[in-house]
């Protein structure tokens, strides 16, 4: 597979988010979600920081020294970056942020691809998480949706059952 | 690193935007940004059309067979996955979509990252592609921002960079 000249090299790294409260995204998706806070950043003049969580793979060490971890970072597919505009977490006339699946749309969801979408389930609901579609609702019974802190759609798929999904799709075409 | 029980194995496989046009898009993100198209699935009762994209590494090929396809596709950090419903390509009343970078705010950008942020920037420019910010304009040198043929912002980074902002960072705390 060959590129377009002057797109060697490119690589999706990361897709962001903003969030209200920094200490319950970072739960929600290194607790729940098992994913790795690799580095925050913060900036004091601008008042937000951001934090980058990744899945990280066997054998993988997020590197101490902060050039070698920024490269780790940022050559890497691909980063979750969280944005917290300092001080919404406080304030009690925060609306909270869109999650683009109501109108006006846009952005739909991230997805993660596990290895059993009922199992992986059924720990989601034993530790309270919300859900927007339980894998046996709906027509497509091999996903699932659930929702982060700030209500943004998370689609749970399995690599089997999309496989099935997509056999079946180029059969009835 | 350990992950929480129950983790294992999961991957961020995915971010969805929803776009108004797909012939737009796909050639944007295939002739500009160098993905390649993986998989296009079709819902005829559902009125709408699915694209996943990825940057492919060297020497892999997608698999010609739908199941082996399906899980090489499904299995991969990262995709995108391009949302079509039928008929807003040709709705002179479609509003279009909503980027997140206005209000309602919550999505921000997906970022790719480059060797060369000003390299990549030349090229796009010769490609007659919106920018939101060129590199050399605003506070943050190292990156840019351009927008995709729907108006989503997809900032250019390169590790390098990214590189020099960590390690100022780590040394300004």
């Amino acid at each position: 597979m060959t590129r377009p000249d002057g797109t060697r090299g490119f690589v999706l790294n990361q897709t962001m988010l903003r969030v209200r409260d920094p200490s319950a995204s970072l739960s929600f998706y290194q607790d729940v979600l098992g994913m790795t806070l690799i580095q925050k950043l913060d900036f004091e003049e601008m008042a937000f920081s951001l934090y980058f969580l990744a899945y990280l793979k066997d054998g993988e060490a997020i590197p101490a020294d902060p050039a070698e971890r920024a490269r780790f970072l940022f050559t890497r597919e691909t980063t979750l970056e969280l944005t917290h505009n300092w001080g919404t977490e406080d304030d009690p006339d925060f609306a909270g942020y869109h999650n683009g699946n109501a109108d006006p749309r846009g952005f739909g969801h991230i997805g993660i691809s596990v290895p059993d979408v009922v199992v992986a389930c059924a720990r989601f609901e034993e530790l309270g998480v919300s859900f927007v579609k339980r894998p046996d609702e709906g027509k497509m019974k091999d996903i699932a949706f659930i929702a982060d802190p700030d209500g943004y759609w998370i689609e749970i798929l399995s690599p089997n059952g999309m496989t099935d999904a997509v056999v079946q799709a180029e059969d009835a075409a």
